[in-house]
């Protein structure tokens, strides 16, 4: 599998999207929400913005996202701290309405490719400061100087990513922020929660599905947040931030009450939580795991559990966002016996 | 003082909302927002809701609360979490709209009195599932079975709240969500942040002001949630949840660029923050009453740090709501010498 | 009361050392534990070192205490982070047998007074590097650079410490570590626990009774730490640290099956934990006050919980060592109706 | 690689233990401690225990280890809570003095093989009450009744965990435990920490060297807790714990001042660090991995820093013990260009 497109011949047809979702597996229409489409982007996740796009279950968009400094650091000598004003950070495209969509589904968001746009290709990286994992913070208070702002721009290609004379490493994009409304709040476009939000998981790339639980009438789907390459946990705060096309297909599963975000790829599934401290996203990762084994996998939960201790697997997004995020999963192979 | 009505000779001739706000402890016009002028409560503070009323700086507004049940919890038999549907809770009068507020500004809300509403008084105390601090949460995700749930309706009037044959415990109002709107986002009523919101802080009675950060025109005041009595950390998840008459008197003071709550009784001035764990919400707060001693008292950092590690008083407001609330204190006849 | 001397014909005789411990609040001998006779000062507190005093209950010990810093930091321009060598920290007197005390048994300590030792009492105040709550730790590990050392030398006698020219606080003193051994771990003196250990809570002053459960034989107490007074917190990592004269008595509870230490004075019963994050010190405190209204107060458990939501009392001893500890208290006049 | 055996032929040669210690990759006597050798188990890490085996650098010693529950569990219907006494869990052998050991060395266990002891050989999980990642504990304190007593007795041999019917798991040893004493306390062996102890991680198994921060003379390695297989968490609190045959060869590195474990495999390196919340464990692991990568692999901090949230990864050991601990990496193809 190329870290960029993933063959939809694959494994998404075995995937619980494809055996569940109203479309079915077939591909419906493609739409292109381009930066024109999009118009004005949200830096808040919510029901009370106007719609850029209304699609059909099945359909295909293709989005130009941008990054999420929203492309005003252009220059390893900009300051962040100045060019950045909070809470504009994080911009996504959205919110696209998909029909039929209501309180109590479940949106599929399988990510059928993300590729560079324009010439010269170019991921940003920065040191912003009073944010990433190892400084003080707006929340974790401190009395410290602030680390230096620092700034990166790396070339990259569709395989690699050139950090430095020194280090070279491979292209593996995944969307960083994936969304659908909350009911009633609207939540900035940093913070991941139950809606799915700013979760950073490195796995939610090409030749995945993300079931999203709908709150909103028409899911109203938010997407952007576009990552070249990023570690477990981001630890300095951002991501080989890019402006991507990413393309998606969507669909819509009927009444499956999920109270937290879930995964798939022909891996593993996952179940994510996000929370503060750091073991209570963990808490809750398993714990949706747990439900999920007991109410489609035919586990008794107490096995699940014990099970889990000798073969779970922990994926962490990041420890930087004002939620964290942890995905905890189960191989396949395993379980689906 | 009475617990019930703060005397206006006193001392907030003194505070800063008389010194700096723009009526100068001038009082200006009486509001009535009774029910009926307040029509459909909100349970997510920002900048989307219709305001219902319109006041200047300076003036009076009488406020008619709902308790955070909405009133749906009628008798010890009822059962929560049937009767309430999340995230429908805490019910909130506004949005008021403050005339010439402005981002940058603050807000300063001074309780005058809060008092019972109608015949036969009478406040109440749930245990809700999943919801508290010595139980699994949505977030603290368990395996264990709930706790039972359990109602309490408790008979009180202006003096005394008669919890049982027992015990009778002390009528010491105080407002437990108080916020402006963020500037973006809709945040759920039950959530305390830079904006305010559910804090929970048992010192937020009658004689106390508040100080909230504007980020949103006009301010956008939101207030509920009157808890009859509430002890360090509202440990079950609920106060003395009751219907209330609060009267507050409004002013704002120009652009005094603060990032989190305020505070101020006639005994000490409090900074107010609010996160997970525990101690980030105890790092903010004292960080930021640090900022306040060096920025209005003439302290340098170092020494209003290592003075209030011989002095600083502590308060929790609760530690069940989805981010915690610590104030940290500094006694006034110390720090003003 | 004065903050030095306990009246000890006052509450004490209704305190629960008097009314179950073995002396019953008969005062027996009194025993001298100088500087010469305690010899080496320990660091760790175990099973493993040899005792220096053995005692009967109901004995009076007057202790003669080191500061925290081993007395190593004499001036303002000392540099505690070339003074200080860990794990050297915090030296405990003792310890004392106490003679009849098994595992399963509970030793009550009651702080009879705090005076000075010397001339020119005076007390010391550091900012050490990588210590304190605003700043990153060895645990809560950060890259910005460490704040500056400082310290402070503050004349003290026992009416009030003079902290500088502008700011004079009252002397209150209290001990800050208070513990008996473990059964088979040596734990530092710089960390509290279930043995007790370094709580830092304020309120453990003359007139107060700690309760500790005992694991080893002869209980093995260790005492130290004394502050002339301390925030709540202990925000900066030091109080006002300052050689000591602690005179406490001592009883034996049998077979009182506790895992925290309690703790009780005139006013109120506290149940006190001790770990982090800071919210489990929490529910740790509040689940064994719960505990113990229903065990020694006829409280149903819900009730209890219920009911300390509305008029439990919360005190932050400190969040700066490496567990944090709280107490959680209920006033014995509402309590013990 | 077979997960029983590591061929010694293999990339250990380019190891630090190799490159650094003192015997340089040459391999020494070989001990036996057997159970009879061993005696007394220890519960307890520390400087006052009697040392069982003295070898020089470069020995290797063959250990039989006891399971974690010291092998009182012997069937699928025995109550934990009934054959358990804490503190005397996870038994370990040890102390193995390592002639030369000083403060300021660090102690290299490369594991060569894991295998199992006896006939029909048997894992054992088990489900304590208050213990887990998933239920109140003794610290994160709740009022729920505990979840049910489970016992799991499973059939396995060295390629194979027999888990049920359904699942079969493949057989993955590491060691969970392993330690040198710290300088003065003595800490039990269910708790991680700077010494190493409990970590959980199931990196740690045959073909990996542990490097250990040495604080008392002769190191006093300590090792035991053999697991069969483990998940990212050990989320019900116990992994496949069994007897098991660990044959280890251990190395000196004089002079190197780390403050927390480190670890390496052919593929990558690994700091640990061991804290709660969780996100400190992970803040620790990431700081130790940059001081790393600074001192030995010729980078700049904040280059490191920045890379890393590009590359790095994380290893959750377990969020069940008195610590947590995490393992922050570094693929050594990236970063020894």
């Amino acid at each position: 599998m190329s870290s960029v497109v993933e063959d939809t011949t694959q494994w998404v047809d075995e995937s619980l999207m494809h055996r569940r979702g109203i479309a079915g597996g077939k591909v419906g229409k493609t739409h292109h929400l381009t930066e024109d489409v999009q118009g004005k982007f949200h830096y808040t996740i919510g029901p009370y913005s106007d719609s850029v796009l209304e699609i059909d279950p099945g359909d295909r968009v293709v989005v130009e996202t941008r990054d999420a400094f929203d492309g005003l650091i252009k220059s390893e000598s900009d300051s962040p701290s100045q060019l950045l004003r909070m809470p504009f950070l994080n911009p996504q495209n959205g919110p696209i309405i998909v029909r039929g969509a209501e309180k109590g589904d479940v949106l599929a968001v399988y990510i059928e490719s993300m590729t560079t746009r324009g010439e010269n290709p170019t991921g940003t990286c920065c040191m912003i400061p009073e944010f990433g994992a190892l400084t003080g913070t707006e929340y974790t208070a401190m009395l410290n100087d602030p680390l230096p702002e620092k700034v990166r721009r790396i070339p990259l290609d569709e395989n690699n990513i050139y950090w430095s004379e020194r280090n070279v490493l491979k292209y593996r994009p995944h969307i960083g922020t994936l969304s659908v409304s909350p009911e009633i709040d609207s939540i900035n476009s940093l913070t991941p929660d139950q809606h799915g939000g700013n979760m950073d998981l490195p796995d939610m790339g090409p030749g995945s599905v993300t079931y999203l639980p709908i709150r909103a009438p028409g899911a109203r789907l938010f997407i952007g947040d576009a990552h070249a390459s990023q570690g477990d946990g981001e630890v300095c705060g951002t991501a080989v931030e890019y402006p991507s096309i990413t393309t998606i297909r969507v669909d819509l599963i009927k009444q499956w009450p999920i109270d937290w975000p879930r995964f798939e790829n022909e891996e593993m599934i996952m179940a994510i939580g996000s929370a503060r401290p750091l073991e209570d996203a963990t808490r809750i990762a398993y714990r949706e795991l747990i439900r999920w084994m007991v109410s489609d996998y035919d586990y008794d939960q107490w096995d699940a559990y014990m099970m889990l201790s000798q073969c779970g697997k922990v994926r962490l997004g990041n420890f930087v966002d004002p939620k964290y995020t942890v995905g905890a999963g189960a191989i396949k192979k395993i379980i689906e016996r």
